[in-house]
């Protein structure tokens, strides 16, 4: 198969994760046999998200507008703020939990090894926002790596320089997991971070 | 997350074969955040993909070009002709074998009920290309289902009327195959289907 727009058209699906040359072909047939039509309008759609889609002012999430919808929602309680590192994770806690706070994202972690320091977090903004005085509580839901952790540390001690509560996510076992096959990382976690039943 | 450029662009890219709500979001946020050449790239490549990919005048398989690669070249032996149900079955077979023959692809397989009749399948122009006389032998390579079955009878009737040599590929144990885990009906065909050893 030698045909040289097909086999672009091949190539180029394999720039989407989990996408290698069997599963780019197959999606390539399945779109040339029997959805033109969707084909293209996902190259539209495409084209114009790469074109239009960059980050809200406020949160830095990935949005159209100037302002995303959250950060221009008046119905969104302004006064609590969650730290997250992806727009990834703000519409995992957006759709699992009722938090009806605010977000920022910060596009990864503190790693001065690749060149990510607090600037590139927007972390100076930040600092901006939360002198502001209208938020009262900050929650960290940086990933419990060793680069979240010590980015959720950072913001911790930006916060409490502003006298701003902040808190942190739970880390212990999840809903479901037995204990025999937990990693003892986790499950040192859980121990140490037990609470108290009423 | 009800950003609407990205929620679009999200249940867009779910019309892709194995795509659901989850993979395609981590699509969307991966383009978006990593690698907006490749979505840009990607786009415009399935745009002039659907826009000028068509079927080659000869062996019907896809093609931007009047001929096919296959069709055109004069390297190929022109008196061989493999008949394939789709496009990635040629593709499977010119990579796996050495195969040095044309091609002709059906687009699908004789199935009355579904509207699928000779002139869908395009039997009308194989039988004036077998009066050509060019073609020696026919490769039956449709599936081996019932509808696959009916098709090679088909075409092995219409080469028959002109005195064209027909063969079918074999189908039996596949390679690396255990007898005991292989259904009834593969075991009697590749039973019934023995060859005497030299």
């Amino acid at each position: 198969m030698a045909d040289s727009l097909l086999k672009t058209l091949i190539e180029t699906l394999c720039c989407l994760p989990g996408v290698g040359q069997k599963s780019a072909q197959r999606m390539a047939f399945h779109l040339l046999e029997r959805d033109r039509e969707g084909g293209r309008r996902l190259g539209e759609t495409l084209l114009e998200a790469m074109e239009r889609i960059g980050q809200c002012e406020r949160c830095r999430t990935l949005t159209e507008e100037t302002l995303c919808q959250i950060c221009s929602s008046e119905r969104r309680d302004s006064s609590l703020l969650c730290i997250v590192e992806t727009p990834a994770e703000l519409s995992a806690i957006e759709s699992a939990t009722d938090y009806h706070g605010n977000y920022f994202v910060l596009h990864g972690r503190l790693s001065p090894l690749d060149g990510l320091g607090p600037r590139e977090l927007g972390l100076d903004a930040l600092a901006n926002r939360l002198q502001e005085g209208e938020i009262e509580e900050i929650i960290l839901a940086t990933n419990p790596t060793i680069e979240g952790e010590a980015t959720a540390q950072y913001i911790c001690d930006l916060a409490t320089k502003s006298g701003i509560k902040t808190t942190r996510i739970a880390h212990g076992v999840p809903l479901g997991g037995e204990l025999e096959y937990l990693d003892g990382g986790t499950l040192a976690h859980a121990f140490s971070g037990r609470r108290e039943l009423s």
